[in-house]
């Protein structure tokens, strides 16, 4: 094997002639089992999404794409630290100035129904991103909290009842120190009308059923108040706020959007 | 050209010597403009996702694909008549003794709001699909109606409000007379919560709050006061209900069914 | 809160007079981290979406779904026996004669590259399903697994080069005996024209092209040739198998399939 | 029904105090018949999906959907003309400083085979999205085309074959003058190892295999080669290209992307 592997060409490693620089170059639709660093200590097992990116020379040809699923697997415990890590070593690896590393995946939350105390686990979509470049890595955390959303206008016009619906809050943050994921999912559950939990008994459901019933929020009074609270954080340096409302009496959503220096 | 296509081997065509016959050999994921007849005469344009399989002899080894790609463009408008059409021409140019199509689409219907009379189109997903065997055409339609549905027993629990939400209702229909794709969701709607609109006015928002606090239904409820309409159908031969609660105090779907003489 | 319980009605457990039984009625869309025994013994960590639905007789009202949030909160580790299990306790805890639970999840096994040795985890996507009846559990496993195909006529006709995609087979079982996801997953990869790897370095690449294409096949021919190894395994009682080629010269899918006493 | 609407509160139009601007906020999901402007003269009916939204100033609680509805309803031709009037009037009805529209479709081209000259229909997805900013709109395209790619590597380094798959260039382009749809997707499939075929006899599957193998690219080739033609486009302000290769070798992708002065 030796012999032939010795006579394979390198064919990216070749001189590129178009004089045109590649911002990424690598892989993505990897799936990948990885361990998210959780609050209460240890670590949640879930599966990831991954791309993994980095720039490429105007004068190269290719990547050496084999390389990302090395560094992929070499079972890394992600947290931002860890994140930093694996962006420094791919750029290191990949031989480039920059380094792009995303990880989508399903994180999960033990929630206490509200008057029976029972408990169940509510999933959430996390992604983890950072870009490396010119040896300062910048990392980035995405939440998507699903709520009930109540409309303070149906409640308005009504004699009684009023239109509500499951809304996805989506909060992505760049932060300069750290921030878990379970804080910024509290963060948005607290200025949500109401919030989810997959096990309610009856005296529960009363409970939440009220609870939306006396706090309605159009998609706009969602993201200003989650906006107002990430104001209030001295780590954030930046941030966006999305608010999309799968609204109960149509068959499209309402949707509002904050952003504030944070480039996507 | 003709001398190029006369030296080509024709492999689909050579003897299989395995013994194993094919259900079912075809092509899917094909995107076609499609007209579909509507009830208000002429014919609506929209897209739709077709699937176009044959039986395969335990003799042959392949069946020529390019033929299904032939009778697709050749423009047809469809319709249940169409589409029996359809299914004969298929069996016939492939030499198969069973042909499967299915076209996938989004239906628009023309809306006008409960108050005020705004009017404006809502979409469905419908599916024709239809099975030729031994010279016999069957042919079933599906209908996805998106509705509100509003829950019983949080409505009976609670002091005020009761949760609600966007439902997909999916109704399949075997029949022995025809059927419009509109009159099946017609039927759908009047047995909702609420049935949804594209564009409210606030008197409209009014009117639909308070119609789907009138009204509440469990999905159970919801597929069996359906089957109970299906049922006073003559034409109906069988048929499948489903209905999918997206629930605004979850982040799972409540779900129920009822078949009757409706093989998927 | 006591006092407020006692006061609660239990509105899902009211008679209903529309005399019409619900064959499916539960719960979907939920996520779940599990445990799914590993045939190299221990299990592997990863997350599923489940539906879990019973029967519901036509005098009840509705089903009591926070039951089915309850169940699954217990920790299962998933295996034929413990799905067994699952189904067993869900009908018990609903009060139902059947028992519908479907499980699906990616799932990893470490893969070789073919002449490098280098390693890597390949996913698959994998669902467990089971249905109670009168006592009588049945579960079947589904396997669906990325291959490379290589079409036969491309590389007959073809004076160099043969078109080639990446095409996913599908496997369905119903067995008498036990089977290991892993051996199912093994049974179509060597039915391949050749199998794929996350990390190939280049006399690798050399090697799997070179396979592939000495080993041209169809879709009617891949599900010939696994339904002819399933034909020859006496645990396996109903199947079926489907491939679809996500052809890389046109932009829809080949398919095939071969159904053998397997409902869906 | 006049007295009733004449005592429904304005909920949206009430005072806001938080003084937290909004940057969008409007509707999406919204799948609506649309009509594009053909460059062969007249017109192709297809299905959008579209998303609309204006700014909300810090002093006012929220948006009046519906006029996007009614907006919506007035039966558009679209082409980057309309699609700007289609911005002003957004603005104007919801007395807004910014508008944003985006339709996304299928969009269907005439295919000639290669060798046969057989014709069918080809689908691009295909993206119309505009923002206007101080009475001033700007105007994007993107369309997404599959086409074929074979690896340079796999044939530098094998005997005999190489490995080829299905791959989506997506190309998004902000420009001065006007561009058709038609133009870009052209422009990509000329840059392609091979484009695709609906409709292919023998003839040209032996035509499209061997063009491939005659012209092997990696991503990074494609984005540099579309990026080239672009640049020497004058109606070209600013654009990205990616590439994204469903490889048949991997269960990822590979993947580049060239942008500039090109806000996503």
């Amino acid at each position: 094997m030796a012999v032939l592997a010795a006579a394979v060409p390198d064919v990216q490693g070749s001189r590129d002639t178009r004089q045109i620089p590649i911002q990424k170059v690598g892989v993505r639709g990897l799936r990948s089992p990885v361990r998210i660093r959780a609050r209460e200590g240890g670590w949640q097992a879930t599966v990831a999404d991954v791309q993994m990116y980095v720039d490429l020379d105007a004068g190269q040809k290719g990547a050496h794409m084999s390389r990302f699923l090395e560094l992929l697997g070499e079972g890394w415990v992600i947290d931002v630290a860890g994140l930093r890590e694996l962006l420094r070593q791919t750029a290191q690896r990949l031989q480039a100035q920059t380094a792009h590393v995303e990880l989508r995946f399903p994180f999960f939350m033990q929630k206490r129904a509200p008057v029976s105390g029972s408990q169940s686990l509510l999933d959430y979509e996390v992604s983890l991103s950072g870009v490396l470049r010119a040896g300062h890595a910048e990392v980035s955390v995405q939440v998507a909290v699903p709520v009930t959303s109540l409309c303070p206008c149906s409640k308005a016009i009504s004699r009684y009842g009023a239109h509500n619906q499951r809304s996805r809050v989506t909060v992505t943050v760049r932060s300069a120190g750290f921030i878990w994921i379970e804080e910024l999912i509290e963060l948005v559950e607290a200025q949500a009308c109401c919030e989810l939990y997959p096990l309610l008994k009856r005296a529960d459901e009363q409970y939440v059923t009220e609870k939306a019933y006396d706090n309605p929020k159009f998609v706009e009074d969602m993201v200003r108040d989650v906006a107002a609270c990430l104001e209030q954080d001295e780590r954030v340096l930046g941030y966006a706020v999305a608010c999309e409302n799968f609204e109960s009496i149509h068959n499209h959503s309402a949707y509002a959007l904050i952003e504030k220096d944070c480039a996507r």
